[in-house]
């Protein structure tokens, strides 16, 4: 890993001619019929059945698409035999030659930001030799600490060439709660944003983009545009397209202009496009991975990556 | 578990007598020296280790303080073999008595939340049945998202009488970068703990206190004070007492009358009391407990809570 985040993610865009990430976040009752195992093999039985379906989705989607994005909630709540699985997702996604983003959404005083940070990336130190365990290229992480809370995330990511992304704008209903209230004229999502430019500024990638990026929702189209004015720099993670509700118009203004600046996540829309007795499953997650770049292709900036 | 958390919460400490919390926050080059693994052992040794330092700790601390903290970033740096560790952590010291807070600061978006949300409390539903994980009586989280993602939270405490602990002002040095910015003349800080001041007044246990409370650092007495104001009927899990810094008295705004009302973290201060070479370092942590005890009690009103 030789290459800046910014870049790594630029390349993967352009070699598969789109920004689409698919979300690994399996649930007991989306699994296909034929993948599931009794209820009586409990919490261990559960990752299994995670485990064959994701790494079966990796397969099928590493052709299409240049970024997978496992949501660790899922993994945990199967304890530890679902951390075991995340870990052998991550690994194989890497193999398969996908980017990955853990989305575990960490935070902690500076000290203990380390100890999740280095988990995330190059692992933890024993006796001056790192001990893998995520591997990630990126995670997500949250703002409300503040910048000390912050940097030792930002800082691992680039002892790895690996990069964050910073809750700035969530996609769920009540995001507005604490997000919107107004400081200095500015919501508090602005406030965020502009500390994350400001953090991405440090290392901008040739491509032009900072190895800190944005998660910000699709469903918000109006706060993505104006987020995306304010900090051109920025790499975006956004969510809520496809099964939240955001359609392709609505995730138009977060890519510039050449084509790059927004990974559109898509995670039930891709690996719940079947019903659990369908014996096509695979095929049907296909299907939905290709319509979703097609549709994102013809409506956004997302079109000019190749082409 | 047929008692409100906050009133399990109040019985712990009349009858220790204290409302010190222990902070189960193991690092390699803090262990006793007898009780290391070679580095050779991998994470599954530096997670072995763990566990039986945490164990000898809790066993330490069981007769003399209510509650104690394990911070799961250090077990995750372990990889699955520390999430094993963990699990067994926690089951011990709901073995020895004592109250549990899972420190993993948690949030993401409703249906997400409450994957965490079961793995911290009643454990994952498989075909209508429950199979535990943690099983901790309370875990942080992280208000950032806002209502829709703090709620699911809230709900699984309450279905097995636990509790959570919601960031409000925290102990870090940078925390004010987000915290303390102000809109219609109040910071942050202080919308987050009015909203959590509204989710405790939903269920109000007998001792008057709800089982929704907040994270405020023994960094900043004086907000600490003004947020006792205003959320009177709010628990403070008070991090930073002790190694980071705050003293009794910076704590002390943090009790109501009662002497209830505030739990005060200490991790360095007393599971790392020892140099690793001292033979006597369980003698060490026992004394440290001690101490913090005699501490707060003679300068807080801890010390009503008996005597």
């Amino acid at each position: 890993m030789t290459t800046a985040f910014a870049d790594r993610v630029a390349v993967a865009c352009r070699g598969k001619g789109n920004s689409l990430c698919v979300g690994i976040d399996p649930r007991p009752d989306l699994l296909p019929l034929g993948l599931r195992v009794p209820a009586s093999e409990g919490l261990e039985g559960l990752a299994a059945a995670y485990e064959t379906f994701s790494l079966r989705v990796l397969e099928l989607v590493a052709p299409l698409v240049p970024i997978v994005k496992p949501q660790s909630a899922f993994f945990e709540a199967c304890g530890p035999a679902g951390m075991k699985a995340q870990q052998r997702i991550l690994q194989r996604a890497r193999e398969l030659g996908l980017l990955t983003i853990l989305d575990n959404k960490r935070n902690d005083v500076a000290s203990t930001a380390e100890a999740y940070a280095d988990a995330a990336f190059a692992g933890t130190l024993l006796d001056g030799v790192r001990h893998p365990i995520w591997q990630a290229d990126s995670m997500t992480i949250n703002p409300y600490m503040g910048r000390d809370a912050v940097e030792p995330f930002i800082a691992a990511a680039r002892r790895t060439q690996g990069g964050v992304f910073v809750l700035v704008r969530t996609s769920n209903k009540g995001a507005g709660q604490f997000q919107n209230l107004e400081s200095d004229g500015k919501p508090l999502y602005r406030h965020v944003a502009e500390a994350v430019g400001a953090w991405a500024n440090e290392q901008l990638a040739s491509c032009g983009y900072g190895d800190v990026g944005a998660v910000v929702g699709a469903t918000h189209p109006r706060e993505l545009a104006l987020i995306r004015q304010w900090i051109p720099q920025v790499v975006f993670l956004v969510p809520g397209y496809g099964a939240q509700g955001g359609g392709a118009a609505d995730v138009a203004a977060g890519f510039r202009d050449d084509g790059l600046g927004a990974i559109i996540n898509s995670s039930r829309g891709i690996i719940a496009a079947f019903k659990p007795d369908d014996a096509k499953w695979e095929t049907k997650i296909v299907d939905a991975a290709k319509a979703a770049i097609d549709d994102l292709r013809q409506s956004t900036p997302m079109g000019k990556l190749r082409g």
